[in-house]
């Protein structure tokens, strides 16, 4: 909930210039989003009645500039192959990626629809039938990037925090570094690969009542399991406020992703290891950010213990059918 | 720079049902405004093709419920008076204010434009000018609201901050009574009165380019000196980032304003004692936010000895001339 960088009258002026999409009439800055600024841009165009909206997003420091190329042919990509999510606009001289206040700073195209504060089992549904079709349209994608939030990372992102990790919680520091021995020990080598969203959180998801409308945000993305998809999904999407796994919810998201892509055996049998990595990479970024958190920071940090209960669910489960999908469903 | 309120699906659909606005396909939170929770909403009537804009506005603690109907009633007056201002919208049951998520909330009409960062003398020209139309469109406004930032309030708010004005520069608690005092021994008695807005910075009106499309946030209006919106005008729009006094901006914006509303000698003779008054308000109203600012807000307090510099010009100003203006173009 932050706008990080103001942007003056005469530098969104020069801006504008360089697109046709008409004369920029309003330009606001939105309270969501903890990476970039964003602006809701409204822009008319000559003899046009009614403004066009749009999103003018400024990249700061989190996202590295070198993987921006990878981030707009992705969104370019799965636009073109019937995915609803945020397109790149050109400006007159065919580049989509430019500098505005001195960062890197693009405009894409606005999606209608809002994010659920709190999902419904249809919305579940459509998430799953949403995630599968992003995963078959990004099949061709030529474009890579590693996951720099998968096992290396997180052995990273635990250094950073371990001396301190006891202020969040006695013996943080000790269950973290047991889970994260346990999960490089067994992290699986050979589910089917391709790109991923990997936050696909519900405020990255909009919808108009229960209907999917698009996905945005996808400054995570890069290359991984398929599968670690659908078990960042079950952490983001499956439990309820009050820390209980809603397996219904669970159940419509996975069949629904499983009508497109159906999952193969390994996948299947994966599913509790990959959610308990995917809850330990969202309790270790948390816990890294409540660590290093600027009082005077914009962005209030979120409770990293959420994750840790949400992985003493997945340490417990009994087997992949615990979040309701058995192997025939899921098409191995 | 703050969203204050989450709004959650299920209130907003039960809000928008209250509305014939068409089916609500957006809702950003806006990132600007410090006293209220503002979202940026998008409502498509049936059979349109695209959305229409509106602001959603969630009054938050600093504005007292008992002031909206004064505040609501003045947007509907100026806009009937060909003011652009926001105008509230109507429900199906007549009202304009209603409850959401236990807070008074309003929808209004949206306006283009961008406040500017930086202002030019042509934006201040264009101020004058819509200053004086509201002040004469709001001649026939019947409701009253007193000037709670007027001395008297200042005086609370400087006995509130008193004991630790000096953590801010050493010897203000002094220099502030003093002024305060000479302020209450020489505040104008008979200037023209009428219904101000009181608070009209650059972040609350609107420009497309130099032209003027529209003054918000009436949060403050009330009764008081016409003139002394005119020396809030000074004050918020005639120094320079590095703490000059344009007096072109001055003098253009004063021109303008009497072009429409000319000043009596009484005003003309006023000005600078209201400068200073109004330079004292923003003072202490800053540090009363510096001192009692809370390290978890979500927004960063302003520096209030920007205002003493300000006031510091206003106290050793050779007389109201000084302001760019002369009494024979003032009208008097």
């Amino acid at each position: 909930m932050a706008v990080y960088t103001e942007v003056s009258d005469e530098d969104l002026q020069a801006f504008a210039a360089q697109y046709d999409l008409g004369e920029f009439v309003s330009c606001k800055g939105i309270a969501e989003g903890v990476e970039n600024t964003n602006y809701l841009l409204q822009a008319l165009q000559d003899g046009a009645t009614a403004p066009d909206s749009y999103i003018l997003t400024l990249y700061e420091k989190r996202v590295s500039p070198e993987d921006l190329p990878f981030f707009l042919a992705l969104l370019e990509h799965l636009a073109a192959h019937g995915i609803s999510c945020p397109t790149p606009i050109h400006g007159r001289d065919g580049a989509a990626l430019r500098q505005l206040c001195g960062k890197p700073a693009v405009i894409v195209s606005f999606l209608s629809g809002m994010w659920p504060k709190r999902s419904t089992p249809q919305q579940c549904a459509a998430l799953g039938t949403a995630l599968a079709k992003m995963h078959v349209a990004g099949a061709d994608f030529e474009m890579h990037r590693a996951n720099d939030m998968s096992i290396d990372g997180w052995r990273k992102l635990l250094e950073a925090s371990r001396a301190r990790a006891h202020e969040i919680r006695p013996g943080l520091a000790d269950t973290l570094t047991t889970e994260l021995d346990y999960l490089s020990a067994n992290w699986p080598k050979d589910l089917p690969k391709g790109v991923i969203h990997a936050d696909l959180f519900p405020d990255n998801v909009f919808f108009l009542g229960d209907e999917l409308s698009g996905l945005i945000d996808f400054y995570f993305a890069c290359d991984d399991f398929l599968a670690y998809d659908l078990a960042v999904c079950l952490n983001a999407w499956c439990f309820e406020p009050d820390g209980s796994f809603n397996i219904t919810k669970a159940r419509t998201l996975l069949r629904r992703y499983a009508e497109i892509r159906p999952l193969n055996a390994a996948e299947f049998a994966a599913l509790p290891l990959l959610a308990r990595g995917s809850a330990l990479r969202f309790l270790l970024t948390r816990l890294y950010d409540k660590l290093h958190h600027d009082d005077g920071a914009l962005v209030r940090p979120k409770d990293p213990l959420e994750f840790l209960a949400r992985l003493r669910f997945h340490q417990q489960v009994s087997g992949p059918g615990a979040y309701g999908l058995d192997e025939a469903l899921a098409g191995a």
